[in-house]
């Protein structure tokens, strides 16, 4: 299958997506950026290009980015999450990865961002786990990476990155968060994990707030093995 | 009110609430220990005099303890939570500030500790405030600092301890985290983000598992203003 090492970014014109997409791109990774609608790609790709000289980024319609990559990165906010997930659904393969990186933030129903909504599933990572064909992995992680830290090319993002989910989908997942300097991928478990990750997002969004640090905290976690 | 200055720690006779009593009474503050029985919180008074030499720190019943103390923190398991604090409820005073640490692990119902259950109120912590009187505050913090770092007393806890509650109470509790070399005190906003904060928890206890790291993790946040 073409593009299979290209890591694809559905959403990669929003904020964290676009992020993501500079710095994997920046680490010389090909990168296929996925949008609602083919231009948007396009731009967001050609963003890319301009901030990252020599980027091998590509811009298409999300089913068509979605065919080839083993990595598949759903970078939606939550409201969109599933029906990103269900427009993907006929072209996803078996063995293909599915990162889901929402958070069901209240802004999604009008309420605020520092709180989140109860997932039926347990959490958004677990809804898209019920959404994709058999044979498709998904795996939780991004979700606590401020796109703005992401965007600030020249220095690196001061956060741990808890992945979860089945173990060797799990390990292809961690093995991206070195491309981006100061991440640092934690073995998160199973994706039930995912829960606890996506609220840590809002606990961190009212940090924001309260400690007027609009560009964004990120989390370590001390005590871990070098 | 005597010994309003001290630190009321009921449950100190367990592996977290000793290891605060021990460091708090290490930074030079008096510690009230409480437990179920007399006897007991003495013993344990007795270890941190023993581990800590000239330790200003007495046991007592947990009603007695908790008659002065305006920061009484309930250290004992989440099964054991309600009935501890409905048990002092008669002598708890407006003013005073309860602090709620413990974690709705589902170790609570011979289910794992990287777990939780559902709290109806939505944590442990807002079920202290059902119980607690009118003008008695609820303040949540402390779960994610390991008693194993607590206890090596030549050691500082690398950990962010997540303070949520009302203002002025929340701030008091801020100010106890300095006096454990390591521990640096996080405005955690609301009382209601103690759910997110208690899940945590259960997260770095899988951790401690996958990594086998049984001293357990800490917490830190990045980006936060110094």
């Amino acid at each position: 299958m073409a593009n299979e090492d290209a890591i694809a970014i559905l959403g990669g014109t929003g904020d964290q997506g676009l992020g993501l997409a500079l710095r994997f791109a920046k680490a010389g990774r090909k990168v296929v950026i996925g949008s609602r609608k083919a231009d948007r790609a396009l731009a967001a790709a050609e963003e890319v290009r301009a901030a990252v000289p020599g980027a091998d980024v590509v811009g298409y319609e999300n089913s068509e980015a979605t065919q080839g990559p083993e990595i598949v990165i759903i970078s939606v906010p939550f409201e969109h999450t599933a029906s990103t997930v269900k427009g993907i659904k006929d072209v996803l393969q078996p063995g293909q990865i599915v990162v889901s990186m929402a958070v069901p933030l209240a802004v999604a129903i009008g309420d605020g961002a520092m709180r989140t909504l109860g997932i039926w599933q347990g959490s958004c990572a677990e809804m898209v786990q019920t959404l994709v064909p058999n044979g498709v992995h998904v795996v939780s992680a991004f979700q606590n990476v401020s796109a703005h830290r992401l965007r600030e090319l020249e220095h690196p993002v001061e956060c741990d990155v808890v992945v979860s989910g089945p173990k060797a989908p799990r390990e292809a997942v961690m093995a991206l968060c070195p491309l981006v300097p100061g991440l640092r991928a934690v073995d998160g478990g199973p994706l039930s994990n995912a829960k606890i990750v996506e609220e840590i997002t809002a606990l961190l969004i009212g940090m924001n707030i309260r400690y007027k640090v609009p560009e964004g905290f990120g989390i370590r976690f001390t005590g871990l093995p070098e």
